[in-house]
């Protein structure tokens, strides 16, 4: 996935094996980037704020005061394939609003509302309301409106029982609550909200992996087909928790690109971010894709999430309070001074067992 | 086309010939619907507002005064299809965008931002990179930033070279200035703005009309292809120009369900709308449809807009004026008083050639 206009997103590095053989380009996707902002160069709005790592995009309310309306669109990715031909479709509505709530949730927004797009070759009512009625419930657990969409049918571009869904959240925040990643300083904790599984990144390769076939046999107290489909969690309650008793400084939500490409996007260029691996757990499914992969560490921590969800930069005497306020929260890693040429994100140790 | 949550529209009455023949399925459509009413029907987000005719959702701005934000999601349809086709990319970015633009103009709306939804099988960035120029060149036009989107590769989903394209667009209105279809009465006017073709709706119905092998060749002082791929134009000048000279009443956006369906949708049930067919021109790609499709009254004036984009009510007063001070615009008809069990849209005469 690749974030399109305004909320440009620094692209990955090279063109990587475990993509490439889930048959996505990154180097295209690089190259779209970087031809999406040749695009955009000649105007801009002025009441575009600059966003922090492209997460959301900041539009500056007119006759707003000091606050800012912060947009996202996303998408389920092929984690739909899965669902639809194991027939689970509410799930992947419930995926879609968290993810959007947890892109926001970066720059500190609240959401207000969100719009779903739904398209298919031919339409189910019972199948279509079903992927709504998933929307609706993230929606309302997030005090949220669910205040419009589209329900597209279009024969010829969709194969029989395939569809696909995106969605649009828009939220609002004081401009004085943005995070500034300038006030991340070295020696500064990471605190890991944990990942319940793939979320909605990283299914083109689980589905090269783990054949069809396999789906509904067991795997990990349940089967693959749970596996794949484990609901991308909210993240809003527990940010929420922890700020009421730590100042956040920045927050990254790990999607695509996972810990290597998503905390750089928050983070100043003179420090760098330290994981600790074993001081958090990787889901199953993704230790079965990195053992069937065979995937190196590149490969792992930029095209899944390794178990960690979202990430919270606090300072250290925050931590500890910060690490009880939310469940499953532990500090992951620590800030450390950067100089030029050093990598923004290092996953100690470099080569271990997944 | 569908409008899912939130902006539920008025389904059609029936499942359409025209429409069957396309492989778009009405019945569906309106159980869809059904369905998604029965979904939502649990809550309702104390800051959304009853949408009129459901163009665009409205959310109550929080302390924003007597201020509402304005939404909507739409997509372009199997018009893409002909597009991808003859790899004429950039405008269906502008055919999105000015849809969305005057899906909100009927609560009189003023865009903000935009945000777009590219899904491929395989990314092509020069053809992304068309494609989101056609967005940007839109949004410039309506001062409107183009605040953010989603680029999805997903290899499984759509075919080689096909494409979906959707967009989300959020604007702002005073509430005062929200159009208030009460006070539409006997003896008004309706002005229509000219349709350029079919806009973004009855593609289905078009290609299964005018096969592939024909879209080059000469069509009305073009190609069909031109004329196929003709752009739906934004209506928000010409609405903008008949404010500054007429007070309007209500307005539509003629889009799928074309003037049958959409004009009701921003009237008061004691009111029908009577149009007279001859005051206007049919776009000449619309007449070549209902000639090879040998569409019914009913058909043609359900699946096409068949040559009015946009309408909008004014007082008989009011009708010169409005009529001179946007290009194009005309008298195409009048309101008159409705009886229970009187259909609310009359075209006369009902059996015309095209």
């Amino acid at each position: 996935m690749t974030d399109s206009p305004g909320s440009l997103r620094a692209p990955g590095q090279a063109a990587l094996d475990a993509y490439a053989r889930a048959g996505v380009d990154i180097a295209a996707g690089n190259e779209a980037v970087a031809r999406y902002k040749a695009v955009l160069a000649g105007w801009r709005h002025p009441a575009q704020l600059d966003a922090i790592g492209g997460f959301g995009g900041l539009f500056r309310l007119p006759g707003g005061g000091d606050r800012a309306l912060v947009a996202s669109t996303d998408g389920v990715g092929t984690k739909i394939l899965i669902a639809a031909e194991l027939e689970r479709y509410t799930g992947v509505g419930r995926d879609l609003v968290n993810h959007c709530v947890n892109d926001i949730l970066v720059v500190n927004a609240t959401p207000m509302f969100f719009l779903d797009y739904y398209a298919v070759g031919k339409l189910d009512p019972a199948v279509a309301a079903d992927v709504v009625r998933g929307c609706a419930d993230a929606c309302r657990a997030h005090d949220c409106a669910l205040l419009g969409g589209e329900t597209a049918e279009m024969p010829g571009l969709y194969a029989p029982g395939h569809f696909d869904l995106a969605g649009t959240i828009v939220g609002i925040v004081d401009n004085a609550d943005v995070p500034n990643p300038d006030e991340v300083v070295p020696e500064d904790a990471i605190i890991g909200l944990p990942a319940v599984g793939l979320h909605t990144n990283g299914y083109s390769l689980a589905r090269r992996l783990i054949p069809r076939e396999e789906w509904n046999e067991p795997f990990d107290g349940a089967t693959y087909a749970d596996a794949l489909l484990a609901e991308h969690p909210s993240y809003y309650a527990a940010v929420r928790a922890i700020q009421k008793v730590a100042r956040v400084k920045t927050m990254a939500h790990i999607t695509g690109g996972g810990l290597l490409e998503n905390v750089p996007r928050t983070l100043p260029p003179n420090v760098k971010a330290i994981f600790e691996r074993q001081r958090w757990d990787v889901p199953a499914i993704e230790r079965e894709l990195v053992r069937r992969g065979n995937l190196t560490h590149e490969e792992r921590y930029r095209t899944l999430n390794m178990g960690i969800g979202y990430t919270c930069v606090v300072s250290l005497g925050d931590a500890q309070k910060a690490m009880l306020a939310a469940p499953g929260a532990k500090v992951v890693g620590w800030i450390e001074a950067r100089n030029e040429g050093d990598p923004q994100v290092v996953i100690h140790p470099a080569r271990e067992d997944a």
